[in-house]
């Protein structure tokens, strides 16, 4: 081991030390931080942030990673993956970075007045400039003439539109009259309508969901947010947030399950890869596939809630003495048309996708101005979910991510429900039992396969090339296609 | 205002914020950290200090701080103060840092196990390497040939040895027969023993009392720790902890009180100095005034439980129906002989103070080795409070301080003691009726009067030249002997 062997694993653990605290200043902020303390907040992380950056921009850094060839090949993967890191933040000019975040914090301040006026109009100049900047942003960084690409790359290292778009085309084309027969059927009556559902019995029950996970709470916890989140400031410190609504517990419950696979990902890393760059998931779609597996595939399965529903029974005996197990499982898995995104279900939800995804690919390809994009919300909508919203609100305004020009974001979530459907599909070719154990509660054999095939190797691959390698497949939509038509084709009665 | 201005301001801020978040990390650490991330937290605090004391010895900041000459005095004190810390972190030799980080922790575990042994010899090689270090520090730091100065200068800047020890020395010998006087009559009976007292009860009155100090709850709060402790990011982000004993609410209240005290400190600085040097209090032993001030003045006042009793007695009709207001005074006010600093009551606090502090100076001075500490310490015990330690656990190893090599802290306790009294002598001066307010919940003019004359001063002058612009004198023991003397001569029925 060399002198720049060491630097550069102490630049790597700094990095890593100052990217967990910026963890908890998030983590705080939207936890425990009193009221009058959020512009003071944002300045501490900025300069957090500001460190950060001349850390990872430091020319001796680049020295470093160009002069050191570790011996082993997660010492290769290290320098690949913090180089990739390194060579967008050097790539793009500091005017650029300064203008992107004053744009940033002028288009959520901009959304919120939006929205509170319920018109587009206030949004549309700030939707603007952000467009322009991540324009600016993705010729910076380079790309072979597809700009989303180069945006697409922040969050989802390694994919690109040409493999992404025929992908989310075919699972539309196949999705929308699977969608279409399955909303003919009638709903199935609701198991919580109208009851009221103690907090604190909620809260324990989240944590008795978490325990059987195998989420370690002596290596992370769960706190209460307005928005679930999960984050935290290192693998042996994982932090998840619930919300907790009085009227139904399908938020805390989901809430939890969805942040605990995310959180069981965060604590499954490699002991070897702490404090280095391979302590990661290689993209955000890999990391939601965890929370969608477990939130979906296992956590709205009937086998699930044969097992926990007599708990939460004990939780809420007067409140749920009526309804059983497979009147919750059908109320849980209850498709709907809504123009809401995060109301929506796992069979739609993939349509608000692509809805996103093919707007925002056409405003950076230049295909789409932002004035016609709220028409060309309401149109696709249409084409997508046969409904039209009767205001921004509940359209073009409703999410939060293009107010800070998070451009290349939403496919994340299509490719987390992709990836999940076909690890699901391995997991229960590879342990027999699987569903069974499932439904008597056990639970922790999924977690370490999971925790074997994905968690453990980090960044060591690009997620696609870690999927195949556990599945036999890439990207494909067939899995989770042959997913929805039997669970909603038996839960519905019909044939799909 | 020139370019090294702006440069100036900016490092300054940087500085702020980064010391608010190695308190945010700090704060976490011992109220919500998950257990298994101990060693985590620590490599992610030692990354921190490591880029605030990388900043701070940055030459282009020393260039920085002579290159300007601010018009008003505000700046001046600005640069005053930062020099101050800059000039000390620069004389230190890289290699001494090292050692003492190196030494100090070993010191910790070396007093956990000497503890754990109930034996003073595992902690002696950890300590006599800590005390060389120190002063090793002293010297490079610079002195006038009384190295416990520099140490000194650490915690409570401008104060020097032969400025406190006469004060200490007179406060002594005033203070020795006063005690022995108080603990010859008879012991009131306690108002609270053998109950149980709820949790949640104790913390809902906590925040009570922390209302009616006008501690902002929206711009601080209170969590829970085994010590407590107050912190936090920024004057609008300002966090106490208390800890909760259900058998005996005793802990929670003055816990609450004290650092409550502390509290209002960091909520009162001036809006102006907020992100620069003179956010800060001056002392550690002004800082202490405030939180003694508040826990002995006003909350072991026979007025502050005229109000707050029967509001106590709300939360505990049952426990407390026996016990009247005056019942509950005296017991708060019970002086025992006790060999723990930390259990000790207001009129014997300081003589455990001087102990330490006279052993210390000794040590520092080379005329006390720490082979023969555990004898002094048990000779002066008996000096000074008339008991002899039975073992190390319960004398010489009480304290965590020492095991940290932190010396020249102890004295700014009895400082904060002093300094609490003269204030409060000068506010029930200026502040006609202010005994009367209190008897009547009415606390917010008093934290006025020491948000203008204290907090919002920052760190404009050194604690004593602050102290002795607000009540026309400077550390003196005479304004604590009067204090004590009407007090416990009143509720002992003692002429003293």
């Amino acid at each position: 081991m060399n002198a720049s062997f060491e630097m550069l694993i102490g630049r790597m653990q700094e990095l890593k030390d100052l990217g967990g605290l910026i963890g908890l200043a998030t983590w705080d902020q939207q936890t425990y931080l009193p009221k009058k303390a959020g512009t003071a907040r944002a300045e501490q992380l900025s300069t957090l942030q500001g460190l950060y950056h001349e850390r990872l921009v430091d020319p001796r850094l680049g020295e470093w990673l160009e002069a050191v060839t570790p011996a082993d090949a997660d010492g290769k993967s290290m320098i690949r993956v913090l180089k990739l890191e390194r060579d967008r933040a050097v790539k793009l000019p500091a005017r650029l970075v300064k203008e992107l975040a004053t744009a940033q914090a002028h288009g959520l301040s901009a959304w919120l007045a939006a929205r509170e006026a319920n018109d587009f109009a206030p949004f549309k100049p700030a939707l603007e400039t952000l467009l322009q900047l991540r324009r600016e942003q993705a010729d910076a960084w380079g790309h072979d003439g597809e700009r989303y690409d180069a945006l697409l790359e922040t969050y989802e290292p390694g994919m690109r539109v040409a493999r992404l778009s025929p992908v989310l085309k075919a699972l539309t084309q196949k999705l929308v009259p699977v969608v279409q027969t399955i909303l003919e059927r009638p709903v199935p009556d609701s198991a919580v309508a109208g009851k009221r559902f103690d907090g604190n019995a909620q809260w324990d029950f989240t944590l008795q969901l978490l325990k059987a996970m195998g989420f370690d709470l002596a290596a992370g916890r769960q706190d209460k947010s307005v928005h679930p989140f999960s984050g935290g400031t290192h693998p042996l410190d994982v932090r998840l947030t619930t919300r907790v609504n009085e009227t139904t517990p399908m938020p805390a419950i989901f809430g939890t399950i969805h942040e605990g696979g995310h959180g069981l990902y965060e604590q499954g890393f490699a002991e070897s890869h702490y404090r280095t760059p391979l302590a990661c998931a290689p993209s955000m779609g890999l990391h939601e596939s965890q929370s969608r597996l477990w939130e979906n595939m296992v956590g709205r399965s009937r086998g699930y809630w044969r097992y926990f529903y007599p708990l939460l029974q004990v939780k809420f005996p007067a409140e749920l003495k009526d309804a059983s197990a497979d009147a919750f499982y059908a109320t849980v898995n209850t498709v709907s048309r809504s123009l809401i995104r995060v109301e929506s279900d796992e069979l739609t939800y993939n349509l608000h996708i692509v809805l996103r995804y093919e707007l925002e690919l056409e405003l950076v390809r230049g295909n789409l101005s932002v004035a016609d994009l709220p028409h060309a919300w309401n149109e696709k909508t249409f084409e997508l979910l046969g409904l039209r919203p009767s205001h921004p609100v509940e359209g073009v305004l409703q999410d939060i991510h293009w107010s800070g020009g998070d451009i290349g974001y939403f496919p994340t979530y299509a490719l987390g429900n992709l990836y999940a459907a076909s690890l699901w599909k391995t997991a229960r070719e590879q342990l027999p039992g699987l569903e069974a154990d499932i439904a008597r509660g056990q639970l922790l054999g999924l977690r370490d396969w999971l925790r074997e095939k994905v968690h453990r190797q980090g960044f060591r691959y690009f997620a696609e090339d870690l999927v195949k390698h556990v599945t036999g497949r890439g990207l494909t939509d067939e899995d989770f296609m042959a997913h929805v038509k039997a669970k909603y084709g038996e839960l519905y009665g019909v044939s799909l």
